[in-house]
């Protein structure tokens, strides 16, 4: 086999550019390439920002076009193009991060660009260095734990609507919905319906310098779209584990 | 009021020291006072080797006591303690930082000592940094996604046993099942009966020189106990945004 470069899957967390971890900085001084797919509408590239002062004075930047649908989600045909384009940059040979928001492995173009890549070649040395989430950037911010003692948490998307949502939250103490931006009316109507409402958080840009933070679901109703918003849905009263005795 | 310095929770990730944020390791550069809790047996704590090398050089370092017992849950009395003895800190008035593995709001000691500091001073000011949790840098290593698409995924401790874990694991497409050192025969039991086992992921000391992957829960079952060991399981057939079309 030629010789072929490392493909370094790399989170640069959930907008903070302090968020980064020392691994993601060391590792893009390091590359010769840099993948960031441009947001579908500014064209602006938020993992790009984050990750810039940190490249090396003669890193390559290649911006993939995804073409995201509402949800997200990227075509097959979409992914099948750019991995054929990240695999001709790794059989130069030459090392390459692809940049995601967050981390790789949750809800993530990555993980699809990856399993493309295998598919013309199985054998493409990939790495993948975490990133702090949205979700775990909005505990922080609103000092409410995920879980604590024997409790669980889901975390759930409703780019698709509620119809998977009422049973998660049923089955979980607290929970996570990630994309509520098109179905925020439908999501506080299943929270307050499941007695989650009034100790729910809702977190728009979290991280970023026009973050916002609500709490409860009637001050939610009001409020504008945006695409980089999750609840943080919590139970209010203790879970089994509660105070820890 | 009296001066009163700020309390950062810091998230120092999962084992590997690289895996500490940029933010985190500012934060430990500036703090007056480092909390960090002794492990139960080796009276090492892995946290405090992991920030130890950011600290200030003027930097003190108090070791608190939390008198775990086996599911990693401190006694309300350990906690007011403690959290007496921060507040002590804070008046001088200090600035601290308490560490902790992984990230602060999920599974942590981080939020009872909160819970407790804030009932002794309601307005101790406090900042938290999130940090890359251990199931992250599983599934990162392991390269294998913890929702795509609008999969749901869960968090769930099996410190207590089972109990809670069939519902769960039916309610969501894949789970992580943190703390299962002492039932790991129970839970592969149950991801065997619920079609997960096959393709489930299970993990040691991860992120760490000594870590461990292992799939499939026929071969977890003869592996020894460790503290530091998640499942990452995952039922195998693409979920319902699978291949992204």
């Amino acid at each position: 086999m030629s010789p072929i470069g490392t493909l370094y899957g790399i989170g640069v967390g959930p907008g903070d550019p302090e968020l980064l971890t020392l691994k993601a900085a060391r590792v893009l001084r390091e590359v010769d390439v840099v993948f960031a797919s441009a947001q579908e509408k500014s064209g602006r590239s938020l993992a790009l920002e984050i990750a810039s002062t940190h490249l090396g004075p003669s890193a390559e930047v290649i911006h993939l076009a995804f073409a995201h649908t509402f949800e997200g989600v990227a075509s097959g045909e979409a992914h099948r193009g750019n991995a054929a384009r990240v695999l001709e940059v790794l059989q130069r040979p030459a090392s390459a991060a692809f940049l995601t928001l967050g981390d790789p492995m949750t809800y993530s173009t990555f993980t699809y660009l990856l399993s493309a890549l295998r598919r013309l070649e199985p054998a493409v040395p990939c790495r993948v260095i975490p990133g702090i989430t949205s979700f775990a950037a909005v505990a922080a911010e609103a000092l409410e734990p995920l879980a604590e003692g024997d409790e669980a948490f889901a975390v759930v998307s409703a780019a698709k609507g509620t119809g998977k949502l009422g049973a998660v939250l049923r089955a979980v103490d607290n929970a996570v919905v990630m994309k509520a931006y098109r179905n925020i009316g439908a999501v506080c109507d299943l929270l307050d319906r499941e007695g989650m409402g009034e100790d729910s958080v809702f977190s728009t840009n979290c991280s970023q310098p026009d973050q916002r933070l609500v709490r409860g679901t009637a001050a939610v109703r009001g409020l504008d779209r945006s695409y980089m918003s999750l609840f943080l849905a919590k139970r209010g009263g203790r879970g089994p584990g509660g105070e820890g005795e």
